[in-house]
Formats: C-alpha cells, structure tokens, sequence
C-alpha cells in the first residue's frame, strides 16, 4: 500500500509499504476513508522533535473495517468507525475513570502509520466506535475531525469545566483551538473569547460559536481578557499550543478558583511553581481521551447538529501529502485532510 | 502589647509592641486566647525567604473581640472568633465562589503580626467567624488549628478530590499534612497512606485516621504507593511540602484522571510541563481558602468530632516564642502553641 514516511525534517515522502496484516487476535484491519495531517505531526517536520529513522506518519482516521482478528466481538468488517489516536483496552481502571490515552495496554497508533490506505487498529472493540451505517461522503470530515481534533478540543473544554453561563477563553487558533470555541458551544458556555490574529481563523472561530475576537498576545492578551471580565479572569481558559508562552498566557487568563485545561503537546514547559500556588488555578490537561467523548461526537456529526469537518480547509490526495505538510507548516492551511 | 518579631535569621525575639487600633471602620480588634507557630514561619526563620527589616510573625488566630470599628454589623465584642490568614470582604465574585484567599480586598494577616497579645483583622465581617458560645480551655487549641493548618489540609483534601472509597496518600507529615489525613477521613477516603519516618507523627496519623504508612521517599516513595494500589497510583495526593522533590513526588504518585492538592507553599519549584501533560493528573492548591471550610470545622470541633488540636505537642507562653521556634525548626515538635 502506500503511506506517508518521514524521513528527515521537511523530507515526507510517499512510498510503498507493507501491507498491514492482522496480527493480534484483538486487531482489525481498516481501509481508510480519510486520514489528515496534525498540528503535532509539525513537531518532527520541523526538526523539534527527533527524526532519527524513516517513520511512518498519521494517527487520525476513519474508514472501513475489512478484516477483524479471531479475538474481536463488537466491530465487524464492512462497518465505518472511528478510533482515537491510542487504541485501549475500555476496560481497565483507568479506562472506565475515563482515561483511555492512559489504558494499561495503550498502544500509540502514530508508530503504525495512520497516513496510508490501510491501518491496523490493535484492541479493536475497546478502541473502534462504529457510524450507525455507512455515512455519506459529506460527513467524513467531520468524522475523522472526531478521531483527535475534535475529541481533543472537547476534552480541553471538559477539562476547562466549561459550562453553562461561564466565560471561556481559548489560546491557540489551530484545528483544537478551533473545536476547543465548538466544544464550548456545545457545552453551554456564555462568552467565548478566541485568541487570533489571523482573519480566516477567526472567521471559523465565529463561526464556531465564539463571542469576542483578542487579537493580543502574551501579557497584552492577558489584560485583555482582564478587560473582558470586570479584572477577574476567565473562569475557563483553554490552551491548545503547548508552548511556555502559551501555557502562561493561560493560567494568568484564568481567575483564582478557575480552570485550565491544556491540550497542546508540551514542549520545553517548566511552570514556576509560586506563580501557580498564588494564581488559585485548577490545571488538567494531557493526550485527550478522545474515546470517551466518541459516543456523543458521532452522534452530534451523525445527526448535523456540528460540523467540525470545517478546520480542514484543504483536501488533497494522499500523494500529496508533502504539499499537506508544507502548508500547514507555513499556516496557509489550517489542517489538511489526505484522500487514500 | 508584646509580640515576636523576626529580626534575622534565626534571631526571634519578643518585645514590646504598640497596641493595635481600629484603623478602618470594618476592622476589629481581638485578644488572643492562643496563637502559634506556621511551618511556613520556617522559610523567614531559616533565611530562605529574606529577612530585611525587623518583622511582627504569626498569622494564625483565635480570641475575643475587644472593639470593632463602625462599619462592622455581625461581628460584636465579646465573641470568640476565628479568622484565616487572609482577611476577606467575604462578598466578591472570587469569594462567592470560594476562593477568599484571592479576595479583590483581601488583607494579608502575616504583615499584622498574629503572634501576639491584640491583633488588628480587617474586614471583620467578612473574615471572622464566631463559635456558638466562649468555648471551654481544652477547645481552644482545636479552634487555633482551624485558623490555618486545619483549614489548609482540609482545602488540600477538597482539592485532592478526597471522596468516599478513594484510596488517598499524603506527603508531608508536618501539622498540615498530618490534618490533611484527619480531612480524608472526615471526607470518606477508605484508604489513607501517609507518608512519614518520625515515629511520633506517624502515630499521630493513625490516630488521624491513615491507614498505611510508607516510610520511603522519592521514587522509592512512589513505588511503594504504586505497589499498594494494583500499579495505578493513589485518587488523590495531597502535597504538604511545597518542594520541587515533594511535588513531583505527588505529582507520580497520582493515578491518571487522579488529583493532586497542593498547598505546601512552594519554593524553587518548576514543573516540567512533559511530565504534567503525560500524568493526566489534575493540579489544584494554593493559598488555601480557610474561611470556605471554617463554620463546618467551627461546628466540628464545637461537637468534638474532630480534636485537630493535637498536632499542638509543644505549649508554651508566648514569651518563650524563640523555644517555640527552635523545637519545631529541629523537628522537636509538630507544631508551638503560644498562650499570651
């Protein structure tokens, strides 16, 4: 099949590899509908993290189940599903609290290469949520939205302990920050404030729901959102970046007593501690267990009451996934969706 | 009046101080019935926080009411009263949802200088809360506690998550860490390791209510809570410490979706964001809200179904308020009571 490698920063290529095969009685076996390239697929593109062999890239997708192993007992070929970027077991201790990405027997799905035609899933029933049928083709980007994007951004949301008539800010306009100001919506909150400077983000930032457009950064940004809320704070700040800056701007968006929740992918963080004793903040945050919002998301896209399939703002065949990377790289795309 | 004054490092003295007076009309002045000696007196004491000019000590508090100033309508003279180391208006928005300690008006007690005969609290009305009644002798103790160390380990728990059937550790066998172990009880937890190697306090956790106790520190620390919770890590950690060691010993000791409270106050910590993120642990603490939880301890201890007033193992007139200070600084003692 064919499948998109990494085989030094800036260097993606797309080339022949095997086949995938069943290989624990756990497995299936999926042809991918769609596959996408993510924010944090830009880490080694760019050299932040290490290249060090020629890696198979991807770990968002949604197809076709062709193949299940003789251990698998709920999904069953010809279905279309959806899993999250760890497959889990959905019975362990940490699973059923609702940490699936923390699953005792996690596998990252990232090693096996979800940028491709074909993709194995290892724990299939505990990791695969199945469409109620074969969906049309117009809503498949928003279920493959469903397998990290959006899933992430909702658990920011829950993790920010978003509610009805709270004020949410969201710091980072990429593809999570975008379904971070949806989930919001979702889950009732008054005021969203989004933090973007660039005009077609915060065009889908309106779109999603926000209310109020800060354009400021850093220590501006943070007097803003004070301006915003009588000097308090947010009582929700949702941070989808992962930088020093970012993580800052937004325990110090937060009023005391308010929640963070952090989705960005850590790089390079050292949080003080005395800033955050004294700022009365609730920090959580991690790799979103997508799977446990998995249920309600499809239902949510199933029945078009969301449309997250908007953040990809770019569809290009999976042969040109370079061009998806590159970009996505110099932000002229938000996310880029790759037909197999 | 006399009170301690901290003029150097390890240079405690008490000397004649100007008797307070009502500065704003919702002040009140109290007199003493007993105050006492914080572990964070220690840092000052201990030179790791500077000591540059001659500086009134103590925070902690519990006595009659003398005088109160003309805008105070609940509070009257001749009242017992309990007040948190924070004066708070009680009426904000933070406040309103429990966070006194961040109070827009909030009056740090430290700067007034508790470890005295009178004290000054400002915000009256907000900040003091008077028992049902002038309580018996044996009382008191408990009622000082509830001022700081009680109120503190009890936010540590709420922060923590502490509910009942959890399995809850706690690091830090100082007075807060030793009442965080009362609160896990009071709250439910079924199981309470606490982690000490001083004889004295481990007995004084298992009166407590602990129900383990682990010996070791560090990675050896968090080996052990795993090995005593099927690998996964406590529920819930409360932290009582507030160093880089203690924090991130809390911080693995936590199962993913697990909480962390933290409220020793922190000193040259930095968390490195990595390893937050891949914990999937929540991190809530700070300056704890003691006026949130003091009519529920006040009630508590009126009925003697808490005796926090055990961590006092040393009392002593407030003239020998240096000894106090020595005994606990070389782990003599738990923590000083000083009677006025």
């Amino acid at each position: 099949m064919r499948g998109v490698v990494l085989h030094a920063p800036r260097d993606v290529r797309v080339e022949q590899r095997d086949d995938p095969t069943i290989v624990e009685p756990t497995d299936a076996l999926i042809r991918l509908s769609a596959t996408c390239v993510c924010g944090s697929d830009l880490w080694p593109y760019r050299g932040a993290d290490p290249v060090t062999r020629p890696s198979p890239m991807g770990h968002e997708y949604a197809g076709i189940v062709t193949e299940v192993g003789t251990g698998v007992t709920t999904i069953r070929p010809g279905q279309f599903v959806i899993g999250s970027f760890f497959a889990s077991d959905n019975t362990c201790e940490i699973c059923r609290a609702g940490y699936q990405t923390s699953c005792i027997h996690r596998v990252g799905i990232g090693g096996l290469g979800a940028q491709a035609e074909y993709l194995r899933v290892p724990l299939a029933d505990g990791t695969l949520v199945a469409t109620p049928d074969v969906p049309s083709d117009d809503l498949i980007p928003g279920f493959l939205a469903a397998s990290d994007v959006l899933g992430t951004g909702w658990f920011a949301a829950v993790a920010a302990d978003v509610r009805p008539g709270r004020t949410v800010a969201v710091v980072g306009d990429g593809a999570v920050g975008l379904l971070g100001v949806l989930a919001a919506r979702q889950l009732g909150a008054e005021r969203i404030i989004a933090m973007s400077r660039h005009e077609p983000r915060q065009k889908l930032a309106l779109e999603f729901g926000a209310t109020d457009i800060v354009t400021e950064r850093g220590d501006e940004g943070v007097a803003r959102i004070k301006d915003l809320t009588g000097g308090l704070g947010a009582h929700s700040v949702i941070e989808a970046v992962g930088t020093q800056q970012s993580m800052m701007q937004a325990i110090h968006a937060t009023r005391p007593g308010g929640h963070v929740g952090f989705v960005g992918v850590t790089h390079d963080v050292a949080l003080p501690g005395d800033e955050l004793f004294f700022s009365h903040v609730h920090l959580h945050g991690g790799p979103a267990p997508v799977r446990r919002f998995l249920p309600e998301l499809i239902d949510l896209i199933w029945h078009r009451r969301i449309d997250p399939g908007k953040v990809f703002d770019l569809e290009l065949p999976l042969d040109d996934a370079a061009e998806g990377y590159r970009a996505m790289d110099e932000r002229r795309a938000i996310k880029t969706l790759l037909r197999p």
